[in-house]
């Protein structure tokens, strides 16, 4: 159905109508379904009946679709579309990382061929918060559809270099939005709310559309006291729950973690001490350079203890720049110092601030670690934080470059005991909170793997939302609420477009199965020249092999597997076989057995046939 | 230096005294460094010079070498050559996994060339446990040199399945030890003494040696209130380091970890509260084949609610029948149920033990998670225990078998607020009870990456072992001891030898290399036939690629390409090029340059040309 209604949606729209109507057995099965949970949460039923504006049976809305694209059933690739009549808009407008199976993949993106589809309906991009997982797509979204952005300054400001770097920048519509403001766009509304996150002036967002509110958390925790932007902004979070809330998106990332994430300042407060600890020593510190608050917390604890503060890492640099630029990040004149200048300080008056927290091999950090940093030497003398934990996946990374920085003889900080990190996301009591105070009709937790949106809807329900009223959804699910009810009508395409250098969407699974053949095993390539006309080998068949064994080490072998081939081919030859195609089987399977006999190995085989 | 003396180790160890005395001022130097240690640990030294044994001033001895040949700087492949005049030993013989770099690698290995240069020497292996990292390398070494192998009942019973797979049981010299017992190996006894471990028959061991006393820990942990077994033996440690002990080898694993590991008893009252809470679902428990205590633990608990046990996976079977053969495991009759019969049975009166714990590929409880299992089918009345711990680098598998148990409605126990695992290893004060009952002069930590035993040196400094007496070594470390010293004297091949497939060591770094290439970004092979004598093109170039772009939609990118090569190879026949090897280096860059240009890959290119 999605893929009729490009240019037709109030058609859809009354026809979804009817079929509501035709539908109304299952639907009174699902209201005696409700009436039971019904009594289990009175309190909360009752409360919202006290709201004046709401009436006791409303009446069904013009619908709107939630169309999650990204971001469930996985962390990372945030995107999210909603849809309401002529109008869609999207929600953020991240990038995954590759898992390590993605064989060569740079990075993962969403699928955008509904978006392609609903071209006509598209208003605008908003966006909650400046991270790779949120912003990341956005150039390769826009390079497609060239629509308005909506976000506040730092997260526009990060996209500004992303969009600079594709060369994409001049024609972008840009339009930079503060807490509190709503954006029309369409038949819908969007407001934007701070909330609290590992990265400043990140918002959730209420949308206000014609069949009630959606609220969208992006990511939040709660922070009472934060480092700078103020407190996530509960009090209207509560405003939009007392006047009525259809539909509440929120972030699941740290759903299985009991209890309350720690405040950003909780790190401040171990950087003092370690500071203490480190006198003498130089100070390193990797973090996410994103984490401006992180940052800042650093350079507080270097100006009160009179040290300068150099930067290493490409990304810190930017973002610092990026940071003091618009005024989310303090530093007193003449504390900074350039990474090329390192050395003339003496080490007890200098912190660097360095990427590569997650041991990438590529960052600051892991080129000192293997002692390949051109400003940075380590030594006996350096004390070194590592102020983050290891994302699931890079944990081997991380060990690597602290053990190589420990061998350079530097005392180094990675342990959880040390209170180095503290986490941008939500527990279960935030979670608890939002829920609370939003009291949504519906609830659809986001952003995370099952087992986190698994567990964010044990928390819904203990904290009285109705189990029937969850939606426990995937990437593509088309969940579809008229203010009445809220169900999954449909599917769209939301599978995973891979980009690999310049190529978007040219390695899919083919390529991939190919490359993980030859990664675990290797190729044997079997060529040879044939006359045509009479069948007769003139040359060859050749063995060439890489990545299966060490070919000087194993003439025999090979000697061995082209004899079996030259055999394979004459007998063919010999038969009279005239299709390339078969003789080039024939000759695949006889060697394929003959090495795994041998080897206990499968390599590629890879038979090409040259005919004069 | 250890290059020649495969047959003259008496010579050696004469050559190297005579090294010792020329090296007087350094050693000068070094006492007094001691002196201002031995303060700081006065009263340790007070306690030792009071027994009466131990002269004030220690004669020099015959020297013993301590050469770790895996498990120093990683975590796995743990070997050790203990050699003393004509007489070597091995402590343990383990294997690695490899890293997700070491593509097509099965099993990593030792280096044993120093033991082959040394085979008149070798008197025995010595084992400790019976875990894949302390045996897994046993059937590769014992094919190499068939020495006697020494190890508890149920060691060597895991070891005779391994021996017996790899068709060399009926020849090995297998030899059962109990604890407290002694065995003669030339100059050298080594008394085996019981540790616990999450394998029961756990053993460290002293190693009498002319120079003194060596105590190996093996993978230990404290458990005063052990499964099984007994409780590890401190009375003996206790009383060997009363006597003097010269070295002490420990276990780093946990060494960042402060505090004491919890006793395995801790897991079983996690397991009935979690029976309890189960009531009515049926119960699956994912654990390590070899934690034969926790699988005690979960037939105990199954027993007092009245559920059957099933168990299923190969390596889970495998143990548990040896552990009831052995006695290891108590399993009362009537209790045990054929996997096969599982369905027979009520979902509340069943549980299965499985392996997959780690969310390996190929395990039972992935198979049950993918719908893949010929017996097990999940649904919303099982309730699953992940009882493990995800080794680093394997939680994103662990995490996707979570999501997928999830999916299919189980109700997923893995977090580790309900302490369903506990550590086989010590923690520091464990590691501190250790040091301080051993006394040890010297220290050596094993076991573990260098972080570990960074911090398991700190451990050692703080209970006042001289920081001067404790070497942090890497594997392929000749560390050398004549009771009064111990040093470094050089180095003997340790490298890691990959076994994939039938082929040990036929995988280097070449092969590795060429696969890491083909995985990033796949290859071309471009393949033409040329007429020597004229130098005429006869058939070609061909172009076949194989995980670089998706064929069937990137013609034309590779209708360039073969148009790019047909005009290198021109190019260089009409110059009269009759070097092969130049021509296809001269197509090969061409081509690299022209599809990176237009890709930003660099797939592997592989030009053949094939003369008539």
């Amino acid at each position: 159905m999605n893929n009729t209604n490009n240019k037709t949606g109030r058609t859809v729209y009354r026809r979804r109508k009817n079929e509501a109507s035709s539908e109304q057995s299952s639907e009174q099965k699902k209201k005696s379904v409700k009436n039971v949970s019904a009594k289990v949460t009175k309190n909360t039923r009752a409360k919202q009946a006290s709201v004046p504006r709401q009436p006791k049976e409303p009446a069904r809305k013009t619908p709107v679709k939630i169309i999650p694209l990204g971001g469930l059933n996985e962390i990372g690739k945030n995107c999210t579309a909603i849809e309401c009549a002529n109008d869609m808009i999207i929600i953020d407008c991240g990038m995954a990382f590759p898992d390590s199976e993605l064989f060569g993949v740079d990075i993962v993106l969403p699928d955008y061929s509904y978006v392609e589809k609903n071209i006509d309906k598209l208003r605008g991009v908003v966006l909650t918060h400046g991270h790779e997982d949120h912003i990341g797509g956005l150039p390769y979204f826009l390079k497609k559809f060239n629509v308005p952005v909506y976000g506040t300054r730092l997260t526009l400001g990060l996209v500004e270099g992303k969009l600079e770097e594709h060369g994409i920048l001049a024609g972008a519509k840009l339009n930079v939005v503060t807490p509190r403001q709503t954006v029309k766009l369409g038949c819908m509304a969007v407001e934007f709310i701070r909330v609290n996150h590992s990265i400043p002036d990140a918002v959730g967002m209420a949308i206000h559309t014609p069949a009630g509110v959606l609220i969208h958390t992006g990511d939040f925790k709660v922070d009472y006291t934060p480092i700078e932007g103020g407190i996530i902004d509960l009090q209207r979070f509560a405003e939009l729950g007392n006047r009525g809330v259809l539909a509440l998106m929120s972030d699941s990332t740290n759903a299985d973690r009991p209890g309350f994430t720690m405040s950003e300042r909780k790190v401040g407060e171990s950087f003092e001490k370690l500071f203490a600890k480190a006198e003498g020593r130089r100070i390193i510190i990797a973090t996410f350079a994103s984490n401006i608050h992180r940052v800042q917390q650093i350079i507080n604890n270097a100006v009160s203890t009179g040290r300068k503060v150099a930067v290493s890492g490409r990304s810190m640099v930017n973002v610092i720049s990026i940071g003091i630029e618009l005024g989310y990040l303090k530093v007193p004149d003449g504390v900074l110092v350039d990474i090329e200048m390192v050395s003339r300080y003496p080490a007890d008056k200098m912190v660097i601030v360095t990427t590569g927290s997650q041991g990438e091999p590529m960052s600051a950090l892991t080129r000192m670690a293997n002692n390949e940093h051109r400003q940075v030497s380590i030594t006996p003398m350096d004390f070194i934080i590592i102020s983050a934990n290891p994302i699931p996946g890079n944990e081997k990374l991380v060990t690597r470059v602290i053990n190589e920085l420990m061998k350079l003889g530097a005392h180094v900080v990675y342990e959880n005991i040390y209170d180095v990190h503290v986490s941008g996301h939500a527990c279960q009591e935030e979670q608890k909170l939002i829920l609370s105070i939003t009291k949504p009709k519906f609830f659809i937790p986001v952003h995370g793997e099952y087992k986190h949106l698994y567990q964010h809807k044990a928390t819904a329900v203990a904290v009285g939302i109705p189990e029937e009223n969850i939606i426990l959804g995937d990437n593509g699910f088309v969940i579809e609420t008229d203010g009445v009810d809220m169900k999954v009508t449909g599917t769209v395409p939301a599978g995973r477009v891979f980009v690999d250098g310049l190529g978007v969407g040219d390695v899919g699974s083919i390529v991939l199965r190919d490359r993980k053949h030859l990664a675990e095993d290797g190729l044997i390539i079997a060529v040879a020249t044939i006359d045509r006309d009479t069948g007769v080998i003139l040359a060859g068949p050749d063995v060439v092999s890489r990545g299966f064994v060490y070919v000087r080490e194993s003439e025999e072998l090979l000697g061995e597997a082209r004899k079996l081939l030259t055999e394979s081919l004459q007998s063919c030859l010999d038969r009279n076989m005239k299709d390339w195609n078969t003789i080039k089987g024939k000759m695949k399977d006889n060697l394929s057995e003959f090495i795994f006999a041998k080897t206990k190995r499968s390599p590629m085989i890879l038979p090409i046939i040259m005919e004069l």
